[in-house]
């Protein structure tokens, strides 16, 4: 394969010109800007991508963090982006930080070196710190199926008006007794979806004039272990749920399973209903009537979005907020 | 940021000679050697990493292509591989193939042009064209979950022995009618773990002195609903199966709810059986006993041999079969 000492030598100029030409710098004459590209298309030159790389300054990288990639609700996010991403000939660089912040400022600072040309980033809660890392780095940024009040793009869905549907549909069913299991609300910080699904929870509530009963609602962790013990206080209260509302599938199925240890019935005895729409809620049994988020979607726009804001492209929306939407399965009964 | 130019105008050389010094090449004086590096530590020069990829001939980079990041099987291997190269200072980056071919060989051409210093594959079946394009780009490369005849590394369980122990597991328990649902055989090629599974079943029952029994054998395709029909056609056949092996939990849990809908109960009138011990499997209900893979430190294990071998350092073994184990929960019955 040629190289640009190749190209050098044959065109009888110094390396330095041959970069500049690359470049695209001033400083060349034209007459010497000629010889070297008609000598480079002779030879057949192609430059490796981090020799492109360092030409164009910028590599066709895309940064992608994420808590865990073992997760399906964050498997199936990745999946989008990555399928868009290859379509638009970008590649994914996969980084794990399990929300943890000091995995999260790493990763920042690793793909800023390697120079990718823009991060979709997702953690529980973006603070200002992330904000100002970025935006100190100078990194276009996305986030995918996280909301927030800074001047970041992002795609997300209304968690409050999600939840909010959610239990209203139970209403409609008849339920008053309905338990909420919640995410970590990690010290009430705003923007952090499970905030405002408590508080479309909550909304829903009290537009049907019902109590809300502190004994109903648990905290969960969105793993299913969590979501069967949030489930088991609730059960125990000795308030009588007829409904639980969990803001996971995962969360939901762990519930589904306290139902049956508490030797109840789903949807007999308790209704349950689910939150995201995994694969896994549609093979439980009774399958999981849900709040189905477009996790594929979610990806694939913020990518689409990112990949825009790399090339200059004009973008019209940078807050995108998608439809969820309410998927009736077996899990949920009037009364 | 002091640039390679900087370098070479206080150094009073040209530019290639930088570079020359940097690429630790043979034909630069040591005193011209020493002026530019002490040159470059005063004006702390810290190439970027395109360029030190250039300078070096590595990325710190490994590729890793796998069928579809959204199936858990794989999003755990994913995840140990990402965890592995993270401690190791290398990053990932993820493609999903689909077990296509046309996608496999492009994103094979894409990471050698990124100059990845090396791959981890999964696809279902390692084919000669696979061997041969690795081969020809001269990539080192590590199959993560599948073993292969080619003298390729690789990191797998025994496929075989793991279906033979999950049927014997059942004939123990006194099951003589034993369904079994494998996987896509795909022309019955060689080293497919699905064919691999299918000898352990056969020779488990021949060993027992039991009958195989063609309408206890149906084939799936790895996800639910397959799993799901399967099970069907085994349990409408008239012969009435005591058990089930599935060979992937996913598979399982279809197979699960094909008893439930047949208005049977497991494990009081069919036992079934997983494979893999995806996170999943202990949340259904029954709980699943299955054969556990270690799907994580497969692919902790197979980075850590790829990046071993892109370093040069020995590597004591090439081609690892980790253990499986039997985890017995409750959807099995002695008869």
């Amino acid at each position: 394969m040629p190289t640009i000492e190749d190209i050098a030598r044959l065109a009888n100029v110094s390396i330095a010109t041959v970069s500049r030409v690359f470049n695209n710098k001033p400083d060349v004459s034209e007459k010497t800007r000629e010889r070297v590209l008609q000598i480079a298309r002779e030879l057949g030159y192609e430059p490796s991508m981090p020799a492109r790389s360092l030409i164009k300054g910028k590599t066709g990288i895309v940064g992608l963090i994420v808590p865990d990639i073992s997760n399906p609700y964050y498997s199936e996010i990745v999946r989008g982006i990555e399928d868009t991403c290859r379509t638009r000939r970008y590649n994914v660089i996969l980084c794990n930080a399990d929300n943890k912040r000091e995995k999260e400022f790493e990763y920042i600072d690793i793909l800023k070196n390697r120079w990718v040309d823009g991060v979709i980033f997702h953690c529980d809660y973006f603070s200002e710190e992330h904000y100002e890392a970025f935006a100190r780095k100078n990194i276009p940024i996305v986030l995918a199926g996280r909301a927030t009040a800074y001047d970041v793009p992002y795609v997300a869905i209304d968690n409050f008006k999600a939840a909010f549907d959610a239990v209203n549909y139970l209403i409609s069913l008849g339920h008053e007794r309905i338990g909420l299991i919640h995410g970590p609300l990690d010290g009430m910080k705003e923007t952090i979806d499970s905030v405002d699904r408590l508080m479309g929870y909550k909304k829903a509530l009290s537009e049907a004039g019902l109590k809300i009963c502190e004994d109903l609602i648990a905290e969960g962790d969105f793993k299913a272990k969590g979501g069967y013990e949030a489930a088991g206080k609730i059960l125990k209260a000795g308030v009588k749920p007829t409904a639980i509302f969990a803001v996971s599938d995962i969360m939901a199925i762990g519930a589904l399973n306290a139902v049956l240890d508490f030797g109840l019935k789903c949807p007999e005895d308790v209704s349950v209903v689910g939150f995201d729409n995994i694969d896994l809620s549609e093979i439980t049994r009774p399958p999981l009537t849900t709040i189905a988020q477009p996790m594929y979607n979610i990806g694939s726009v913020a990518a689409e979005i990112l990949i825009n804001l790399i090339n200059g492209e004009s973008v019209e929306r940078k807050r995108i907020i998608l439809d969820h939407k309410l998927v009736i399965r077996s899990s949920c009964k009037s009364i």
